[in-house]
């Protein structure tokens, strides 16, 4: 079923796996770094390389607007459009859809929304989804499912569960780009019977991995933490395991050590950009003015251009006067903490050591 | 007077040389790209040490203003402050002042004109513009100028010039930081002779090198290179000249091939991020719909990140989504091209060949 995975190692609950893709392996436990617009906000494809990454998220829909997938696909497929030689896990579209409140209606065939960038109708169905996928010619595509939000009555978390489950059979019955892997999504909210129930369905299906979704949409981290525990282990071992848009730092040690392989988040880059820099411990904030002066870097010892090279007081000005440098570093700092942290874990699977390392981390970690 | 500076090679008026500052020698012709706020918008001082920049301009009132020359100065300098270990030139600040039409009040002894930062009153005087010059570290601090406009009157223009003249003065008499240079400004508008007045003025102070300042502020290109044609070839010999503020790519070989040998300009990097990407034989915009399809790098065989790996089409979806990695490439490009057509001057100056490479360039330049 995915006989491009394979677990090299486990400690506790955790592994250390590789997956094989269309574009080179990926090491798992892994932090994909999100490059919505087909580009990881202020980075270009060979800092990418130089970080480490193995893998990069691209969104469906956003590349749906614009370029728009069959141009994407004319000109040889995402991979050559943004110069991205490893591999690639393009989203369904579903998540961007549904977080668009109001602006969508949905049937059982699948969902009518308005384009964020010129207002137009839109229809997104799993067939469409996952032939756009085809098109954009990701490693990964990820079956099309309906993501309630974390307020959603039982009876409403019940039903996108159910059409999850359907739309996942239609997925599954497409077809792929070559080579194209295609992950199932697991719903069921917060409530933990619902989500064993919904991994048996979705479990049976000819997935090549599964992933935790619907989660990180505003419960509280120890809910969340709480189906991680509960879910990640009853996931088939001998599938990647991706937990969707998650997380902090704590979220991604509590996550590995229940056996997730896999991890997509904006909050690295979109924190960098807001001033928020994670260094062991917690994280700070550029915009306080004590940085001002500071002739330190973000964190001594960290491998990223920013640290190496420059100081807080710089990034502190940078920050202040809007100046366009400010992102790239930010975001190149907050990237190479995730992958180191997640990197780091990977090694104490390896060594057999990941408890002491998750208690090291979490004990420092926001 | 500049023992720093060597003419190494002549080609009709133009000349290759070489000036030795306190961060390294800089080859001359040579175009300084523009950093304001020290930093050259998008990129970093690695970027700029790959792209071969040997000097960069960074703006004393910008800097004076955010986040302050007393910082700078604090924190080792802007040289450490920025993590640039080549060749900087500060401006005065002069010409910034006078651009803020309206909200300055100029007397003999200086400038007091409007933060644009927070409106609060400040003062320029040549004595604290080179004081601010000497906190910062630059490796080539200018005088104090009054840089009157292009439609400025006769006596407007007189009497700016004679001023200049007083605060160019005051400037020598006042003490550089250890190894700093300093250069003269040579006003006096679009008036051949009161150009050749001022300049013989000017050059009697012992400056390390002189400039024209004054030009390309909206008066029509032959006039500007009528007088970089007047003026260049009569400026002393043995000290570097630098053309203020210029220009377009035909604009620098014109003044080149009279006998300039610094330049600096917003162009490249400002076009850039306005979507005009300089190529042989003009420029394109990267706005126009024709690029969104077209595999093509913006210019074959351009040895820049932008054109080695992405396409015209990757570009324009970027620009269009204005995603910030857009910036960064298309500044990698534009100064790519002005660095390579300087460094084409040089290299046809010294083997005696400029004519040819100014006609062949010209031929196809904007």
């Amino acid at each position: 079923m995915s006989a491009g995975f394979s677990v090299q190692a486990r400690c506790g609950e955790a592994r250390a796996g590789v997956l094989q893709t269309n574009h080179g392996p990926v090491e798992t436990p892994v932090f994909m770094p999100v490059g919505t617009q087909a580009t990881v906000k202020s980075l270009a494809s060979g800092d990418l390389e130089a970080l480490g990454v193995q893998i990069v998220l691209a969104n469906t829909y956003h590349l749906a607007m614009r370029p728009g997938a069959g141009l994407v696909r004319d000109l040889g497929g995402l991979h050559t459009f943004m110069a991205w030689p490893r591999a690639i896990l393009t989203d369904s579209g579903g998540y961007q859809v549904f977080s668009h409140k109001g602006r969508r209606k949905i049937d059982d065939d699948g969902v009518t929304f308005h384009s964020h960038v010129d207002g137009s109708a839109q229809r997104l169905t799993p067939e469409s989804a996952m032939a756009i996928q085809a098109d954009l010619g990701s490693d990964i595509a990820m079956a099309f499912d309906e993501c309630p939000a974390s307020d959603a009555s039982p009876e409403v978390l019940v039903r996108a569960m159910e059409r999850t489950t359907r739309w996942a059979r239609r997925c599954v019955g497409s077809t792929p780009a070559t080579g194209q892997l295609r992950f199932g999504i697991v719903q069921g909210g917060t409530d933990l019977a619902l989500r064993r129930e919904h991994l048996d369905a979705i479990a049976e299906m000819p997935f090549d991995g599964m992933a935790l979704g619907g989660l990180s949409v505003g419960e509280p981290p120890e809910t969340m933490h709480a189906v991680v525990r509960e879910v990640g282990p009853r996931m088939p071992e001998a599938r990647p395991r991706y937990l969707m848009g998650v997380g902090t730092p704590a979220d991604l040690l509590v996550a590995i050590a229940s056996g997730i392989d896999m991890f997509d988040c904006v909050m690295p880059t979109r924190a960098a950009r807001n001033g928020r820099l994670f260094v062991r411990g917690g994280h700070l904030n550029i915009a306080n003015a004590v940085h001002c002066t500071d002739p330190l870097p973000i964190e001594e010892g960290c491998a990223c251009e920013a640290c190496r090279r420059y100081s807080r007081a710089y990034l502190a000005h940078l920050f202040r006067v809007k100046e366009i440098l400010y992102y790239r570093l930010a975001t190149l700092h907050n990237l190479e903490h995730y992958l180191s942290l997640v990197r780091g874990a990977r090694q104490a699977i390896v060594e057999g050591r990941l408890p002491a390392y998750v208690e090291s981390r979490l004990a420092t970690a926001t």
